[in-house]
């Protein structure tokens, strides 16, 4: 991951639950190989399956001390906290990991490399501040380039933030390549950034530039793609994110949308107004990012991917079911049930909409 | 401005054109007082009101020494080029600048500050390169605060970039102050942020916070205040910009919106697509606007505000007309015929809308 072989200390101390722990969850899901341990004081003894449903026996740790004894090589951070900043609790742990000599990865939006203390700390034992949400210097400009691809670029968007977003993209990109399909995904977070190979964290970026890097990322990646499944951000609905997600829309100009929906949350994540908005009906949903695509380039919702963690399986196929219903689109949670039903509807979008021989 | 008096060259080589200089001619209509000339060689020997139509008799000048002999004491960058870099031919012009001691005044996204060859010369004399485009270093998240306000908000939102937001904007405050009202002015774009007091260049910003800083600065400014009128950016028209626009739009949660638009403009300003993308008509760009507000909180279009220069007056108020006639809103060209019908629109959103006593 991010330049060579690692064995990752995934810094979660007080919040390693599936929630809570966004960027662990993704990299113990798509990298376990390249994790050594978890680091959560309260649930050391523990494994990672124990925890959050994925990573196997992985164990979680009191401290990077206990994370350097089971094989740990490098320290990330595991949290994506509103705001981007570190926790201060956390300080000691990074401040021990650099002593070490270890990489610390980060994407955070206050980046750990400008922290003094911790560049000190850093340069004192040739150890690295990997901070992943740094934005390129280059400045492109969107054009509406991506609308012309012969790929056909696939986007995922949600109800929420942290709606699952990411890990729908990935498995929609593992469904189509299992059925022969040159796919590629593109990541824009940073989770999908310590998961996928490049991107950029398109939140972070200046918001003048945040369609021009997604429409340069995803004509880089349809080279030689039949499909580009992008990774979206944030969500229309969201009275902080919308800009961010409405962006990447029309930077991607995506032939096809993804929604994604954790089932049974019923209230947007906005820190200072936890009951203030509450999130909109399916095929409201739908409705809304069809609208919006069109102002750039028409696009259709083809599928709806859940997340039906907590619910006992008869529980999580009705829900599928139910939104199928409610939004004429196909549904599956992908991690739970495959993403085959998605890939379904997309090769179905993508042959209807083959260029004539 | 900005912390200071100063004499201001204005520099425009080879752009001084009412389209092309947005800056300059932003800062000649608001700031006259503060300009002595403005740099562009082609039209050395001319007037600013001859080349712009506003500035009256300040001297357009060959160079930067011509600008010293007519009394200029600081340098600002005069243009808005899309992307955001310095011009190349405009090095040694701000280098002559910074070797006299002049202030440098940029709102490029590229930050001279950050130029080692003009932070040398900037260093060299105590001279100081000013990014106004330069993000705070917060990170504050919107979360629909701005809804609640007391104080009517108003957005200026456009057909395009370039289309007039700014100017509407403060000639809306004019017009409400002119009858008595606490109107106050919400920059958020680089001309802007010269021709105000405070501001933030939202579309610098990392895209997570555009609609948290505009939250922010409205909150600010709807102490003591009647009115709010927040300056627009980009457009959700526009593939490259409609991202920042939804941000605003999300962050300032107006309750109404004036809806710029250059007469005779068919065609988005796309600089690798200069006829691909046509501008919709009024009338569904309102819809689409009010469609996009009530995805957070529901506002009305009141007004259109037109910009009519080119048109000779029979013909401008004809537009007007139209205008009205096709979005059933109030329209008036604010800089040629004043801001009185949009100021009576708001005035009238605003009894329709206040408690009940």
């Amino acid at each position: 991951m991010l330049g060579r072989p690692r064995r990752l200390a995934l810094l979660a101390e007080g919040r390693f639950t599936p929630t809570e722990a966004k960027t662990a969850v993704g990299v113990l899901r798509y990298r376990p190989a390249e994790v050594a341990a978890v680091v959560d004081s309260g649930r050391a003894g523990r494994t990672c399956r124990d925890c959050v449903g994925v990573g196997g026996d992985t164990p979680v740790v009191r401290d990077v001390a206990a994370a350097a004894a089971v094989g740990a090589d490098g320290l990330m951070i595991g949290v994506a906290p509103q705001g981007g900043a570190l926790p201060g609790e956390w300080r000691g742990s990074v401040l021990d990991a650099l002593a070490r000599g270890w990489d610390v990865l980060s994407g955070l939006h206050e980046f750990l490399a400008d922290d003094p203390q911790l560049a000190a700390a850093a340069a004192a034992t040739g150890a690295r501040l990997l901070d992943l949400r740094r934005p390129p210097a280059r400045r492109p400009m969107a054009a509406g380039r991506a609308a012309g691809l012969a790929a056909t670029v696939v986007l995922t968007v949600g109800s929420d933030c942290n709606a699952g977003k990411m890990t729908a993209a990935v498995e929609i990109v593992r469904a189509l390549a299992a059925r022969g399909a040159r796919a590629a995904f593109v990541a824009t977070g940073q989770t999908g950034l310590c998961v996928g190979e490049g991107g950029v964290a398109l939140d972070a970026v200046p918001s003048d530039f945040v369609a021009g890097f997604t429409e340069e990322l995803v004509l880089e990646a349809a080279r030689g793609a039949d499909y580009v499944v992008v990774e979206g951000q944030g969500s229309l609905a969201h009275p902080a994110y919308s800009g961010v997600a409405l962006g990447i829309l029309h930077g991607a100009c995506p032939a096809a949308m993804v929604l994604c929906h954790p089932v049974g949350r019923t209230h947007l994540r906005v820190s200072a107004a936890p009951d203030g908005f509450a999130i909109p009906p399916l095929a409201e949903l739908v409705r809304r990012h069809e609208t919006a695509a069109g102002w750039v380039r028409p696009a259709r919702v083809v599928g709806v991917a859940l997340n039906t963690h907590g619910l006992d399986e008869p529980a999580a196929r009705a829900a599928c079911t139910a939104a199928a219903r409610e939004t004429g689109r196909a549904a599956a949670d992908p991690v739970r049930f495959g993403a085959e039903p998605l890939a379904d509807a997309l090769a179905a979008l993508r042959r209807d909409h083959a260029p004539a021989a």
